[in-house]
Formats: structure tokens, sequence, C-alpha cells
């Protein structure tokens, strides 16, 4: 049997140094894989050039939060509820499925389970009962029945619960973004689909924050001209950003604004751009904390189109779900051109009726009482205890005065690029991978660009003579010092030299040879034209500056 | 009180965003912290130099493994067994304490537990019993029963687990190193020493493979006349790398190299070289893996002497336990300088009388047998379901014969660099803190140097004129292409600006003034001198690069 493009990228992957699956010596678990030598150059240079989007073009900040979260801050944001897969377990063979994954293709999980025609893909026996699961890994911090706790499934709750100390960072200004590198867990219950469905993944998230009346961005008149590339889960079709915003194809500035950040990303570092389209959720696919989403996908030969980068309106959903767990300040202040008199209505709890009434809860109850916005509501209820109780008329007055307001305060909404790294790094691979014969020999090529190749430059001494081999080296140990990554090489022929980096995807190739001792100069070959040039030492480090 | 050091140091470090308490809204944990923008660019920016060192200096390979690691590796590495503190439970008041933690400075755990008189911090009842408690935070891949495993205490044992394929990507040379950097975990019973001790943390580690009966170092020659700064457990003094070996103070070439590369990266980004010491392991610290030992340590002015990296020599003992956990073949090959013809016994099982002795596990035992060793040992004894069976004479042969052999296998021996991230970041803050008055008011400068600094130079129009804020805006986008990092400001008079910098490490400041208009000049402020030049906005860049 033929390998498919899969196999052959990742036996390719693993031979030379890119993935290896984890725990192989162990058996293996599914769902974890290594990056080796060349891999993690690669997914470095990736997040770096992620970087160099977010940070110093889009002039977002950066943090770094833990991995171990807190129970409650998953239970505001909704994941110990909502982080589930419909999951069936078969009682003869005690194994467990996600519906989604042995369900036929045309129909949809909800027909399944009502035609009862689901069966075990292992012994065949009619599966029934599916029932939610929880993805998300949990663990105990501190010994005994210690904390509860998660390892987070997505890296933005950290940035969440800081919303208050950034927004003072940002020195109270909106739009403003922050973003987070690191790893993100999801337990699945069977993991298929090799390096594309990982239990342990890196997620590049940016959450940036904006004044629910001005979802407009700095920098959309750069970039409104530009073609999105679309498809409405019908046809696929190209609007310009400024077009598709008009035609209410997308609803506002910044989710356009960072789909085009994003198609821009993907593009320059490497995808095929035919193989690249944005698809709009269906409102039934939307996550429990999103409005509007639209996907990156990437279209792979094996798994056809596959999300790659998520786009998510999340709203207020997670800002407001912390504010009211934690009671928290975490809001936005919108500033009126001029300060205002404004009449205010307020309730001043009467603590002479309320102590008597609540005895130790009478503060917790006065607190409550002057947290409710008596403008908006009629209600004077309040949550005790977890019950509901209305507070009788005695207990406060309503006192209106006039006060000066310089601004009005609000829940930002947070739009959200999210990033699987390891997915984007899986399609660099596949799209760049091409194949033929050379002198009756298999010949592979990874077309990576040069500022993705984890290897700038092969360095070969064109025979082991000593002198050549000093100069090798030095060139080797100069370009090292100017942060360039270079593979030395000296064993077989240069042609063999040349396939082994050509399949690694180093775009050159630096051979010393014996015209180098005359004339210090040596031959600098490209991958992908096959040419060679003679330049001098001294001009290698410029002329390989301009590619990576 | 005044405040001490750490509390100043923390207290700049919260309000400018370089470390956040983590989940602080919902009442924070112990050991958690967060970097905020500045603290994760400060982290990224020591990093980035750490890689210079190992993977461009060195020539080490990177690789990244899963944080989440199956039971049996750390079983086989012995961690399940041996990453322990001993521990205290409070039978009254239900806390638990590390013995360490709780006794006297002045005895050791042995003798406080000896002599009874452990007594609870809390409530003061006497405490017995102290016990081993496993620092693993332990989770499960999968649902129901699912495959136990932990959140890696290092990050070596994933390099381990790969040393095969490793070797391989080496072309089957020693010595070569392997770096990896990540998080870590340790579940801290009841963690102290705010930011120094975390339960989750930033590791960065060389493992770096030798034959043990040639444990030099390729670039030993450059560094042999440098000076180590030693500390004996008794005295601190100096010594060259070579004296420190040949009067073995320090054990060996390989150990001695990667204590200087330690010492020269520390003081490169910037640590205090007067409150930097190497202290030697006494023999019964060492880690269960561990044959020697030197930890880099850094002076604290609240904590003392606080250990930072560890530079271990852990001889053969990973490579072993995983090669009899799984029999994989992960030895070297040592090759012969000719091929040799050697004379070999080896044990020929005769499967007509093991196959009816043994029937199905008549295999196994044919496995066995031809492993044994003939030549190094007289036992013919093999594990066998957990118990260890002798195989009747009758059931093999020992066959004498000729063989050509063109080296001999060993397993490798490791010398690991272990950092601990996060505590060098915070000595990086205390050792570079300096506080004074400027006219009567506080004034805070952290010295970081311009390679470590999170924000390269300030950028500032000198008043709010449409035209001196376009070309400052102008040149900050210029820098950030350049891929500097800058920090635009226009609000409050420029001292209050340059203050705001000073705090914060920015080695530099740039002003737009109405001269600039004329001439294309900008000035340039030095944070060390506080002196000013006027250079040309072309030059900027080149200005900048030569510090950073």
């Amino acid at each position: 049997m033929p390998q498919d493009i899969y196999e052959k990228v990742m036996v390719l992957a693993k031979r030379r140094g890119f993935i290896y699956p984890s725990f192989e010596i162990y058996g293996g678990v599914a769902g974890f894989y290594d990056y080796g030598p060349l891999g993690i150059q690669l997914k470095n240079n990736l997040e770096n050039l992620w970087r160099h989007f977010y940070l110093l073009k889009d002039k977002c900040i950066e943090i770094n939060t833990p991995t171990v979260t807190l129970f409650d801050v998953l239970k505001a944001s909704g994941h110990v509820d909502e982080f589930t897969d419909l999951t069936v377990d078969c009682q003869k063979c005690k194994r467990s499925y996600k519906v989604e994954d042995i369900i036929e293709s045309d129909i949809s999980v909800e027909q399944a389970i009502k035609q009862d025609n689901i069966k075990c893909p292992s012994c065949g026996k009619k599966l029934t009962d599916a029932h939610p699961v929880n993805l998300m890994f949990s663990t105990t911090i501190g010994i005994g029945d210690g904390r509860k706790a998660f390892l987070r499934p997505e890296t933005a709750q950290g940035i969440f619960i800081n919303f208050h100390l950034l927004y003072r960072y940002y020195r109270e200004k909106l739009p403003f973004g922050v973003i987070q590198i690191g790893k993100g867990y999801r337990n699945e219950i069977s993991p298929r689909q090799g390096t594309l469905r990982q239990r342990e993944f890196s997620m590049a998230e940016a959450e940036v924050f904006f004044d629910p009346k001005d979802k407009t961005h700095p920098n959309y008149n750069k970039i409104k001209d530009k073609e999105l590339y679309l498809y409405d889960n019908k046809n696929e079709f190209k609007l310009s950003v400024e077009d598709a915003i008009s035609k209410k194809t997308i609803n506002n500035q910044a989710l356009a604004y960072y789909m085009y950040l994003t198609q821009d990303f993907l593009l320059s570092a490497g995808v095929d751009p035919k193989k690249f389209r944005f698809r709009k959720h269906a409102s039934d696919e939307l996550a429990h904390y999103a409005m509007e989403c639209w996907d990156a996908e990437l279209y792979s030969e094996r798994f056809g189109w596959v999300e790659c980068v998520g786009i998510a309106d999340r709203s207020a959903y997670d800002l407001s779900s912390h504010i009211k767990s934690t009671n928290t300040d975490m809001y936005a202040q919108r500033k009126y051109d001029e300060p205002r008199i404004e009449k205010i209505k307020k309730i001043v709890p009467k603590m002479n009726i309320l102590g008597p009434l609540y005895k130790d809860k009478a503060g917790v109850v006065k607190k409550l009482l002057e947290d409710i916005n008596i403008e908006e509501t009629k209600k004077v209820t309040i949550e005790l205890d977890g019950k509901s109780v209305d507070i009788p008329d005695d207990c406060y007055k309503i006192v209106e005065s006039k006060e000066k307001t310089t601004g009005e305060k609000f829940v930002p909404h947070v739009i959200e690029p999210s990033y699987g790294i390891d997915r984007i790094l899986y399609f660099l691979l596949e799209h760049n991978y091409s194949e033929g014969k050379k002198k009756d020999e298999d010949y592979r090529i990874l077309k990576l660009n040069s500022k993705m190749a984890p290897i700038k430059t092969g360095i070969f001494p064109l025979i082991n003579d000593k002198k050549l081999v000093d100069i090798a080296q030095k060139i080797d140990q100069n370009l090292r010092d100017a942060e360039i990554f270079t593979y030395y090489d000296d064993s077989g022929t240069i042609g063999r030299r040349y396939a082994r980096m050509d399949e690694v995807g180093t775009p050159f190739c630096i051979t010393v040879d014996h015209d180098t001792l005359n004339n210090d100069t040596v031959t600098i070959r490209s991958r992908d034209t096959t040419k060679q040039e003679r330049i001098k030492i001294t001009d290698i480090v410029s002329y390989l500056m301009k590619y990576i």
C-alpha cells in the first residue's frame, strides 16, 4: 500500500528529528508528541514570527500564567460544566468513545442517538447512554484534600483574571491586546488524527479588549482593501475586508482586522494560499463563550479542511463571569468629553433595621444592597446563601442625589484569535513537502521558507583537508555568533550533503573548496533554484540576512 | 517597619508589571506566580541568552517533550520513590508541614525527630510520625481508570527516554548535549520563600552525554585558565578551571567546563559577581541520581545564599534505569581504531528441551538466555514473572566463536546543568535594584543590562504637538520593525517619563523635540550616565544595536 502524505511527512519527521511519538520506549500514549531538534527549531521560529505580528506590529503585550489552574477559575469560566465531549462506553468491551468519532458522517449526533444505531467499533455491540465527559486533566494542589485544580484548557483565562492589572498597565485605555504562548491540555477520550489532535499542545492566544460601543481598530485603514479568503459553509469566495464588513459577512472591524492579521501571518509562515480559508461557525457549533467565530482552516490531503486558528468574539462573557464570581472591579471606563452632572438614585441600607433582622449576615446584606443598580432594576432582591431573598421596604431608603461623573463604566468585549501552533507546524511540513527521483533515488525537498527553516545553511568543506576544514569551521562559528543556525557536515559526497539539507528544508548550503584558499570566496547554493554563486566569506552574513 | 529588599522588589514587580501572584482574585494559592508584560519580556530575553550559550556557542541541540509524563517513566527514574519531602501532619489542627521548614536551623532532621521536639507552628502540639510525601502533581490520562501520570518534576527524563533517537541524530558521536526549556512542577507541602519556591516553574536543562572513559570537552582549552568562584562549605576561594581539576576539587573536565559556562552565562545576564559562587554538595545532600553536584548560588539580602543552578554528574544512572525498565538499546559505541578479532562465548538455547519445559513461556526464556553476558557472569539465572529462576544445564550449550568486532558498547554518562529560570530572574531584579531620592521624591532604578532589559528604549515627543508626535510614532514603528522593543510615552514631564523608564530598567530614552524638525536629530539619554547625546534619526537603530 503506498503511503499517503501524512505517513510520508511523519516518517520524514521522525527520521530526521522533527517529531517523535512520546514515551515510545514505554509503549507510547496516543495524543502526546515530542519535538526533536529540527521540530523545536521550526516551532521557535513560528512562535517568534507570531510574536513579531502580535507584539511588535500590533503592539499587544505578553503575559505568562500557570498551566495548573484553580477549580474556581474554570468553574466561573464555564469549563467545568461545558468543556465536554459526548461519550459512550461499551458495556461489553469496556472501551469509551467520543460519539462524534464513531457515528456515520452524514447524520448528527442527536440523530444517531435517537435512532439508537451507534455500534462499538471494537466489538459491534450497540452503544447507548451517551453522556458528556469533561475533558480537563484534573489534579490537586497540596497534599491530602488540597485544592482541586485542572491543567488549563486554554491560556485565555490567565489573561482574563488579571484584566484589572493589565488595564492599569495600559494606563486605562482601550483597545489593547494581551497575548500568551504556552501549553494547553485536553484529555481526549480516544485521540485519533495523530499530531492534529494532541492531549498536550502549544497555543498562542491573543485577548484583545474593546469598548463594545467601539469595535474599531487603529490599524484598520492600512488593511481595509486587503482580500480575505472566505467560506460560508456553501461557497468559497474572496472579499475585501471593507466589503465583508459592509455586507455584514463579518460583524465588526475588530474581528475582521484580526482575521486579516491571521491570514497575513499564516501566509508569511509558508502555508499554501490555495489550501487556506476562513469558515464561519454555524450558530449550533459556537463554543459556550462565543458570539461569532471564524476558523482559519488549512487543507490536508489526508484530513481535509482542519481548523488551525479560531477567531472568536467572546463579547463580555468571561470578564462578566469573573466579576460575578469574585466581585472584583474589572470594569473599564468610557470617559465623557466633559464631566456631567447626573442624578443618581442609590439604595441606602438602614442598619438599625437590617442589624436585628439579619444578625451576623447584616454586613453582607448591606454590601449586596449597595451593589444593586436601582436605575436599572426595580427589584430589591439579593442572593444570600444560594437563595434569592426579597428585602423588605423598611430596610432601606432610596436617595436621589446629583453627582459629577467623568465617565461610565462597562465590561469590555473581547476578540480572541487563538492559534493551534502544533497544527500549523504540521501543515508547514505537509504543504511544503515534495518528492521525486534524482539519479533513480528517492529525493525529498521541504520547501520551508527561509524564515521558518530550522537550519539556515549547511557548511561543507569540499574534502576532508585540514586547511578547508579549518576555514569551514571558522565560518560556522562566525555565523553562530551572528545567531544564524548552521549545520556543519563533512561526510559523504557534496550531492549527498545537499540532499540531506534539502530534505529538512535548509535554504542554503555553503561549500569551502580549493579556490577558497586563493581568493577567500565560497560557493553558496540555493535549495530552490539549485544554482550556485561565488561570494566572499566576509559577505556571507549579510547575504543570508537578506532572506532570514 | 521598613520594607526589606524582597518586599521592595516585589512591590515594584507587581506595580510595574513584572510579577503578579496568580489567581489573586480567587484568593491566590501559594507557590504560583504570573509574569506580567515586563516580566515575560525579561524571561524571554534570559531564555534567549541561555539558548545563545547552549545552542549556538556549545552546539547542543534542543528538544521539547510533554509536561504530562507516564507513571512508568518516573517509576524507572526513581522519582516515584525518591522525589519526596519528609512531612509531619498535625493531628490537632490538621495542617501539614515539611519537616525542614519547621525545625530549628542548627539541628538535623534526624536529630529533631529523635529528640521528639518538633512542634506545630500553628497550634503548638508536638508533632510525630514524620513520613516522606511525594511531591509530584498526579493526574490521569484518558477517562475512567485511564493511565496514571504526573506533571514532570524535571525536563531531563524527556531527553533520556529519547537518547537512542538523539544519538542517531548526532550521527552516533559523543559528546553531544541536548537542552530543553519548559515547565517543571513540584507540589510543595507548604511553600514559603515567595517566588523562590514555586510549585510550577520554568527550567532550562542541558543533558550532555559523555563516554565515561573520556570526560573531556572540545572547548576546554579555550576556558581552562578562567577563574571559578568556589565554596567548599567552609571557605570561599577562586581557582582556575585547570587547577580545580588538577587539585581534584572538581572531578572532571566536563563538569568544570559546564560550571564555567554557567558562571559566564549568569554574569553576562547581569548577576552581581560579588553575590555569586559555586558550592559543592556534601555526600549526604546529593540527589538520588547524582555522583557529584555543584550548585551555582546567588546571594539575597533576605534569603542568604540560594541555589539557582545545579550542575550534576548523573553518571549512567538514568539511561541504565530506562534500559533496565524497557530493554531498549540505549547504548553508545566506542569504536576501536582497527577491527578486532575476539573470542566470544555465547549461550545457545536448546529449544527442543526449553519448549516442553516452559511451554508458552519458552520464547521469552530463549530471549532472556540469549541476553545473558556469559563472559561476565557464570550464573544462568533469569527473571521470570518476577521470580529468579535457575535454568538447568541441559537447556542450553555454551558456544565459543571468533567474531570481528569494530567497537564496544557502553552506557554514556551525563553531565547536567539545570537552571531555575524564575530564581535567576528574581535575582536579576534584586541585584540590579537601587533606590534613592531625587527632588525629595523616592527614585528607583533597575540597572538591568541592555540585553536583558524588557524595553530597550522609551520614545517621547517633547510636547503633544502633532508634528513631534508623528515623528516619534514613526521612529517607534521603525524600531519595532527592527525587532527592538520600545515604549511610547507622551504624558507627563520628560523627567517623569525618564523616571518611569529607569524604574523598569530601560537603558535608553529618545526624545523628539523642536530641533528634530530642523535637522532630523533626536536626543538619546542613557539610564546609567543620565547623559544625553544628539544623534541622527537614521542612526538610532545602529546606535541601539551596539548595546543590545
